[in-house]
This record gives C-alpha cells, structure tokens and sequence, in this order.
C-alpha cells in the first residue's frame, strides 16, 4: 500500500511508494518516457512516466493530458539533485480525475486585466502561491507576536452607526431602517479594549471607497491595530519596531524559499533590526528640503516625500510629531509644541511608504471634546468614546498597519493587488 | 525599584516590590485599613492600604475613590491563601491618574439595554472578561489547529458582486456606482483557493440582515469556513470531529480559570471525544418521532429538532444527508439517493443547536449548471465558481463554524450577544 502523502513531505519516503493526489502543473515527453510536474498546493514535483510500466493507453492519454487535469499519482520516491526539491517521483500508477478543458493561463504572457479576471486560477502559479503563503505567515506572525505578549484579540466592528471621519470615503449600508457605514478603522472600539483588558488588538477586513487607482490602495484591505493601555508616545514606537522586528524576522525564518520564488532582494529584511531611527516630522522637514524634495510647510508627506525619506536611510524609519492640522482629531498635541501631534509613522524601505500609523492618544476629556468640535464632528456619536476619559482615562497609544501593504513591501513585488486573494480596487469587484 | 508587571505575574515577585497600573475594581474601608481591588485586565487583585503608610491625605483620599479610577500602584507582594489568585499587595505607594466620574455600572442589577447601552464599559465587568478571554483562546485553538494541519489563511472577500443567494437578507452597498453585498459567507472563494492550495480557510466577519432577533442571532458574526481538495463527506465528518474535540480540549486546559469564573459545567466540553454519533436525516427523523418531536415530510429541522436530537446524545451529533431542497445549490447530491444532499450539520449539546454546517460540494460541471438553474440563480455571476469544474476539479468538501454561536456554547452563556465584544443584532448597531 503506498502512503498517502504530500509534496512538502515526500522527502520522508524516499524509496518508497507514495500517493499524491494534485494538479498537472506542466509536462514534456521524451519518446517512452513522460515528465509531469504535479502539484498539490504544498510544492511541485516531477514525475517521471515510462510507457513500459503504465502501458500504451494510459501512456498516451497521460502524454496529452491538458494542463489543471486533477490525478492521483502513485509512484516510488527518489533522491534528484538536479530537481529543486531534491526528489522525484518514479511513477507506478495514475487515475485522472478529471480531464482539465484547454487551460486559459497559458506559458504566453497575459495582461493584468486577464489575469485578474481569472484571480480564481491565477492563484495557482507558483508565483502568486509564494505571495499568499508570505501572507499567510506574515499573518501568523504577527498574531503569534501579540498573542504571546498579552494582547487580546477583541474584534472591533466592522458595521458602525457614525460617519467618524466623513462620509466621501466610507461604504454605505441602510441597516433595517437606518444608515450604517462599514469601518475604515478599529481604533476607537481597541481603545475600550485597551481600558478593560490592558492590551487589545484587533486584525479584520477595514474599508476605504477612496477613489485613489494607484499601487498602493485597495478599497478592502486588512488592518491589524494594537494598543495599550498606559503607555506613550516613546512606549509605542518601542513597541511598532520590536513588533517589525520580530514579525520580519519570522518571515525571514519560515518563509525563505518563498521569498526565493519571488526572487525577493533579502538584505532589505535582513536590515529590519533595531534601533529605527525615530526622527520629527521637523527634522524631517529639513532632510527632505536637502535631499530635493521640500513639503510645503505644515503639510502632510506624500509618496515622493516618503520614498525619498526612507531611502535616505538603511531600515525603516519612524517620523513622529506631525502637524496637528494633518493628523487624526484623536491624536495628543505635543505638551512641548501644542501644533504638534504626538502621533508616528513608520516608513519601510525601497518606496514601499507608510506601513504604520500610530500614536500617543488624546486622554483628557475637555482637550478631547474641544478636537471633536474643531473638527467638526457629531458629539452624540462619541459620548461612549468620551466615556473612556470619564471613567479611568490613563495615558495610551497604538497603531495600525495595513497588511496587505506590508505583505507587498515583505514580497518585493510592485502592486498591492497581488499581496490579496481577491483584491478589489476602484475598478475591480470580480471575481 | 519596584518590579513593573501585571496581576496575573505577581506570584513571580512574592516578597518583593512591584509597581501596577490598572484601575479599581471595588474597595471596602475599615479604619485605618482601605482594601483595594485592582484590575488591570490580566486579573484582579487585592491590595492592603494602611494609613500609616500612605500618610492621612493621600489615605483619605484612596478611601474615597471612585470605582474605575486609574492608578499606579506600588507594593510588596505577599502570599495569602484566602484571595482567589493566592496573592495580595501591601501597599507602599499609590499615584491617581485619573480619578473616575461616578461609574454607571454598580453593584445593584441592570437591564440588559442599559448594559449593552454601555457595553464599552460593561466589558470591564469580570464576567464579560471572562467570556472574551475564551473567545480569544478559541480562536487562538482554531487557528493553530488549522496551520498545524496544513491550511492556508486565505481571506475571501467582504464586498462582493452578487447576491448569490437572493438579496433578502443580504446588506447592500453602493460600489462606486454599482451594486454590491456584504458576504454571508466566504465558502465560494475556499473552493477556489482549496484547488489551488489542497487546503484553505478563512476566518473573518460575515453578514446576515436576517430580521431574526433570537438569542442565537447576530447580524454580523465571525466564521471560519474550511475547505478541502480531495475530500468526501466521510473526510469532512472527520475533520469536524477531530477539529472540535481538540479545540474544545485546548479551550478546557488554557481556558479553565475563565470557564470557572463562568461557573460552567465542564461535563459537556469535557465529553467532546470522539467518536461523535453519525446518523442521516432519515434516522434522526425517526428518532425525533420517538422523542414527541416529529418533523414534517422533507423538511428542516427548527430549534426544537435541534436540541431535542442534541439532548438524546451524550456530545456534539452529526446529522447527515438532509434533503436536498431545503439545503444550498452546491452540495452534491449522494448518489444512492438523490434526494439527498452529502451535507453535515453538527448539533452542540445542551440546546446550543447547529454550530457547524458543511458538506460535500458538487464538483461535476453540468450537475452544478442544472443545480444554479434549478434555485434560479443567475448563471453569469457563477462562472468563474464554474471554471473551478472544468479546470481540474475533484471530491471536495469543507464546514463553516459560526464562531459566536460556538464561543456561546464554550461559555454556556444564555444569549449570543455576550460572545461578541460588540454585538450587532436587529435592535443594536451601537455603541
């Protein structure tokens, strides 16, 4: 009886007989004998058909089985330094399960559009599988980091009754009679979290329809947002670049041969160590004029201003103290420069821009309640975020990364729609 | 120096001084002795104020402090077999950073509105804490599980084309000028992302705007939807029985001290071992006759079915083979009776009804063509669902689990509304 296994772990076996049960990924024929490589979503391996031992007819059929057909494949496992895994399988038995139609992805090269229109098949080459097994391990890191250093998950709401921050970016719904909107950020809900529990984080699907078509925005996209009850602006950067540091370095560890696939440049990663530099948005300021890229005055950075910032030095960089004016109505002002927010940003490398927003928040009720009215918000719709401030208000802070942003920049790879399984964009609902 | 830590660590620095940060949870005075309860979210404490130590101003005040003020707090930690943690705090050194409004919540009995009005400040309470800490370590289980077994994280969509099936209780949404709905479920995609990776799962929100306001409803809800490549129905029954009895058993050994703050019966979890009893619709019918229970010719089981069938088994039931027209167009149908569905409900015991639903999927192309025209659904919305038949297909199933109704039935909580940190329910979109 051969065991039943898969490619990941057919190096166990080596000389005996295994059954695989996967795809036919490519194939070439060579007189008697027939090279499929099969996959099963755990790795690729050849396999090598001789007519002398599955006989004339299921040669032939094999020979010109279409690319995708399903099959359950017995064969004996074999040592192959030539092959990438190491090992190849001497092929004893095949059942087709299904006859795969003439495969639309073919060798040639395909247009985004069409590639994106078959996202559902697309997912199979081994190019997109590296990205999401990144993703998924970037997931699971950065889970694992937090779970081990206290942090609860508290989901936060995605249906939300206030339009927080406007309505021009938020998706609508009518919940059973009324308006309701889907959130474009758990914060304020982990800030109840941080108050009852400590430290809480949140790490769900958040929403922008934002009608920005670059490489870098997707109008649903996950967000993974901690924070922390009694600590500051210092404690969250301390905690924005251990967590980096840590989340990269596990990638680093578990996910090398992926990163391989993608032919991914690691020393950016590698770079990932502490300390950050931790510069002001000021001395921001006075670098970028340097550099050739000045920012208006009192004005938020954009993708050039960030790019030429990061490259300016060898890992991420955290810029803390933007203007007041440019960040969030929940931000602390500075106590030292009250025009100031005590608020950061962490910038990764290699132009991939802001990963991290965070901050220091404001924690004083009558400071809290004269930003609201500055910015012009409903107050009705924050009595139970004032709440916090009535009833054992205490210094904290947190952030939020935007993780298909991050898997982007961890993967090298030059749009945010490959960093998702089904991305979707100002253009694309589908499928 | 005192030692910066959290309750639940103190016991490392027994006769030594530590400093904490939390808030009071409650306090009784008696003369020169204040006690102080202080919970900083990993525990709660009592702590031993003397006025002697602390000087009459500052004594006098701690004596009056409002519930939930915030405090840093410093003192020796001492053994005391009477309190619950077995430890205790003689105070050396007390800092108030906020002293809190008078707290809403009180000792006297609320109404489940008022609490729920305030439920940002209700899961403060010990026993929402509690409820949430299994919720955590449950999915903590769950996903561990399913990365330690070889599935892949693959996040479906939130946004989504088409109302797949019937816009009734679906929530819409403007998409820059088209419709789109909120996903009841990320199934679909799994399928997708099973051909690709052999094994996948989401685990994220979904939404039903089910005009059902029971106890074991919501309206936004989390599920974790596994999906298998080459797998049956027997496959799928034994990964729900072999994925339960190990979550349940690392909620019953990481989670024990907050099922015991629930005061819940272990016997229940405790029996969730295998093997689970497996009968078919038609058995279940038949024993739900002899239990005064009877269901009518064909149709699905309501609640009472559900707990009636659970009560008569000793751990979660596997129900089988439901008719097929009360179940979804994409089970298969089992090929000894076509009038069944290789569908799987699993029942929880103690009247916690379906927690998972699952099956067998239909993988042949022209069975599942006829089975979309059959509900009437649009044939366009499905193709690329269809392309998933013709490239490659093969046996495969997968469940969701509803992970609320779930953590419910962990908790033996009476209503599902707890198992959320905030809840959405017909009346609720708030706080």
């Amino acid at each position: 009886m051969p065991v039943l296994t898969n490619i990941e772990r057919c190096s166990r076996y080596e000389g005996q007989e295994v059954e695989l049960r996967g795809w036919l990924y490519n194939r070439r024929k060579s007189g008697r004998i027939a090279f499929l490589q099969l996959r099963d979503g755990t790795g690729i391996i050849q396999c090598i058909a001789e007519k002398s031992v599955l006989g004339e007819e299921l040669f032939t059929r094999i020979r010109r089985l279409p690319q995708e057909s399903s099959l359950v494949l017995r064969g004996t496992v074999g040592a192959d330094p030539r092959s990438p895994s190491g090992f190849e399988i001497r092929v004893t038995g095949v059942e087709v399960i299904q006859e795969a139609q003439p495969y639309p992805i073919t060798k040639k090269s395909h247009g985004t559009a069409f590639l994106s229109d078959h996202r559902h098949l697309w997912i199979r080459s081994r190019r997109q599988q590296a990205i999401l097994r990144i993703r998924h391990l970037a997931g699971r890191a950065i889970r694992d980091y937090l779970d081990d250093n206290g942090f609860l998950l508290l989901d936060s709401p995605i249906l939300t009754p206030n339009a927080c921050e406007g309505t021009s970016t938020l998706f609508a719904t009518e919940y059973f009679g009324r308006p309701a909107y889907l959130a474009q950020s758990g914060q304020l809900y982990q800030e109840a979290g941080a108050m009852a529990f400590g430290k809480t984080y949140c790490f769900g699907p958040t929403f922008r329809a934002e009608k920005s078509d670059t490489r870098r925005h997707l109008t649903e996209f996950w967000m993974v947002e901690p924070e922390v009850a009694f600590a500051d602006l210092d404690d969250t950067m301390d905690l924005c670049e251990d967590f980096l540091v840590q989340v990269v370095g596990r990638v680093l560890q578990d996910g090398l041969a992926h990163l391989q696939v993608l032919e991914r440049d690691l020393s950016p990663l590698q770079r990932v160590r502490k300390p950050f530099p931790r510069i002001s948005y000021d001395e921001a300021c006075l670098r970028l004029a340097r550099l050739g890229t000045p920012v208006e005055p009192e004005d938020d950075f954009g993708a050039p201003h960030e790019t030429a910032l990061a490259n300016s030095f060898d890992r991420p960089v955290m810029v803390h103290r933007y203007p007041r004016a440019v960040k969030a109505f929940y931000m602390k002002a500075d106590p030292e420069n009250p025009a100031r927010a005590l608020g950061v940003d962490v910038l990764a490398p290699e132009g991939y821009g802001e990963i991290i927003g965070g901050g220091q928040r404001e924690d004083d009720l009558s400071e809290l309640e004269a930003q609201v009215n500055r910015h012009g918000l409903p107050m009705s719709a924050f009595q139970w975020y004032m709440d916090l401030r009535r009833y054992g208000s205490c210094p904290h802070g947190g952030f939020g990364l935007g993780f298909e942003r991050f898997v982007t920049w961890l993967c090298g790879v030059p749009h945010i729609r490959e960093a998702a399984a089904f991305p979707r964009t100002l253009e694309r609902l589908e499928p």
